[in-house]
């Protein structure tokens, strides 16, 4: 499968990544220098970014003057270039007219493109403005203050750039069936706002008057909480279900005094409801247990009680010190980043058993691929390729420098 | 293309709702009474569950034994019935012996089975606990607190349910190809794991000594800042890109002001690393001038500039005001939700071109396909359907009541 991607920052440059760790060829055109995420947070010690090495891991890419006749029949050229699994294109550059799908499908007929949006009127929208538009910051962060906040994970542009990837994948399993190709169009803003509907939020304040408030680390709607123990370490314990919350009374030995509470209280917290209703009285039966407790101290028990918990860390810890992010998970493996260094790199999550597991390979430099791309997709000769670089249509392998490094 | 899901909460069940919108057949089996999800919150007002109402939207529903061997009998009947377009199966029970993998294709060679886990080690996890394990929280929330702050939204989970749809996709892509079928795994953990480096957090901490701290509610990197109005409420105003950066500028006024600061600075705000790092001199330009106006004052003005900017709402706000969340997006319906009520409920974000968009439909009520189920796909005659109801191997149609409910 061959896949063009136009694209920059969090979802649809995953999308493409996505594709290419599961086998695809995902060819990335930016405009000469790079895109706009070209020099996206977070970057490495020399300015190079992390971010574009991340998000662009597996791919081949090539950089044409997009403002140039030239460079856009060539993008042209690309998108549509003939194959049976190619004519698949992700983007979220929202270019009207010579690359919008009306016109790139008159070169190939049975194009599929999927098109992100900010939101379905076309307005500009990232993560950071469809979440505080939507809510959810007002039901995170901690109980005793009306502020809200944002996450800091940007969920709705990882949410979206796994959608791209299955509405792609679905689009093409249509044409495979030779009903032809079409044009899918997402926003951004409604993924989440049909997440919300999905979770129960929006059923929820139509039928209730109550607002789901903050509530702090705790989980919503059953028992989950943290609590800090006697070495200053944070821990995180859960009792969802029925089996996780009687294995965290009987390991911390609080059966009787959570009988005791059920009969002050008069209700039973074999039902999660009350479990949340209650849950600041939970609270203070188990938080001496923690306080007086280092981790070390009961950390063998709880995971051979099979309790469902962990230990808050920073990012800097867990790449230090959990064994899921070394290389002892197949996933990982530590990669020579060119223009960049060596660090720790996962592969697609998915182990698909039929196949054996792809290692991660690093992104390419900018433009790295550009001949190759020139001569085996768009069907050029040596002697186009030489022009089109001694004219500056495209450009020689290069870092991806921040446009406006300082 | 049918899907059989035997599952509980919000990745695989989302999965399998994220197929049935896009057209699938998709057959939600559970256990007598409803599984570990039937009562989570949100509720509504008579105590049945909104979540479950949203997570398993247009899906067929039959509730059986599973401790029986008749039920389990049927089960893989279910999951292991003939057709080109079935033989798909997504769950998160981790069943060992007759419903793992090994099992199951011994019924059906070509199945393909996708198994979310905890961890890779297969120990129970969840959102609340992969996420501080993995430092998010450490990264989230007000500034002037070192307390970790857990998101709300639960984003590993809608990632990770999103990841098995195109696993899925993937997976049946290639036995398409009569490649056969097989399992694919994924542990929730490693979905997170692979995010963080997918972002570049990974590399950030291996080559760089500070730490990414917590910021509030500023975007990461760039410039992005929450102000407060003079009517109290507050807005997200967005300076990623240039453009982005100068529109605030311009329409706030404070181009002058911007290029003094430069001056007094000694660098040069079109650089988004600078931006970031000086993001507190520039908020201290801005706030004064979002303090003096209303938001009705600069609204208009802001979506006429093209101003990436959204104002902070709670999700009652949004359902009530945002023409998004209203029924003129063709994504929501106002739908009956049986034994629930009417609420506004969200189809697929996608929009398809090729095909009419599909309007949400609703649940189904525990056990509500039982018949059809039994009939249609484990073969069952209609004397065999009759003794499996008195023997009560299989459920009459009920609402999904919480199981422990008070």
């Amino acid at each position: 499968m061959r896949v063009v991607e136009g694209s920059a920052f969090v979802a649809v440059p995953l999308a493409g990544m996505t594709l290419a760790q599961m086998g695809a060829e995902v060819i990335r055109f930016d405009r000469l220098g790079g895109g706009l995420d070209a020099g996206r947070w977070p970057l490495a010690p020399n300015g190079e970014s992390l971010f574009w090495a991340g998000m662009n891991k597996g791919k081949k890419s090539i950089a044409l003057d997009m403002r140039s006749p030239e460079g856009r029949e060539l993008i042209t050229r690309i998108i549509t270039a003939p194959g049976d699994d190619a004519g698949l294109f992700l983007t979220n550059l929202r270019v009207r007219g010579w690359m919008d799908y009306e016109t790139l499908s008159q070169y190939r007929r049975d194009l599929i493109m999927v098109t992100l949006t900010g939101d379905r009127h076309g307005r500009p929208q990232v993560d950071y403005t469809v979440n505080p538009a939507l809510g959810i910051p007002h039901m995170t962060g901690p109980a005793d203050s009306d502020d809200p906040v944002a996450h800091a994970l940007p969920a709705w542009d990882l949410i979206a750039g796994n959608m791209c990837v299955s509405a792609l994948l679905a689009a093409e399993r249509h044409r495979l069936r030779g009903k032809g190709g079409q044009e899918v169009e997402i926003a951004l803003k409604d993924v989440a706002a049909a997440t919300l509907g999905h979770l129960g939020m929006i059923g929820d304040v139509t039928l209730n008057t109550e607002d789901r408030g903050k509530s702090g680390n705790a989980l919503y709607g059953a028992y989950g909480q943290d609590f800090v123990c006697a070495d200053g370490r944070r821990v995180m314990v859960i009792g969802l279900t029925d089996r996780q919350w009687r294995g965290i009374c009987k390991a911390t030995g609080t059966i009787e005094a959570m009988t005791a509470l059920e009969g002050r209280l008069g209700v039973s917290l074999a039902d999660e409801g009350n479990r949340w209703r209650f849950r600041e009285d939970i609270t203070a039966i188990l938080k001496p247990w923690f306080a007086q407790r280092r981790v070390a101290e009961f950390e063998a028990a709880f995971n051979e009680a099979g309790l469902t918990w962990s230990e808050f860390r920073s990012v800097r810890e867990a790449v230090e010190k959990d064994v899921d992010l070394s290389t002892d998970n197949p996933m990982f493996s530590d990669i020579q980043q060119p223009g960049i260094g060596t660090f720790r790199v996962p592969a697609h999550p998915a182990v698909f058993n039929a196949t054996q597991r792809s290692a991660a390979t690093p992104a390419p430099t900018l433009g790295q691929h550009t001949e190759e791309i020139l001569s085996d997709v768009a069907g050029c000769t040596g002697t186009e390729i030489a022009r089109l670089f001694d004219a500056g249509i495209v450009q020689s392998p290069t870092f991806a420098k921040p446009r406006n490094a300082a």
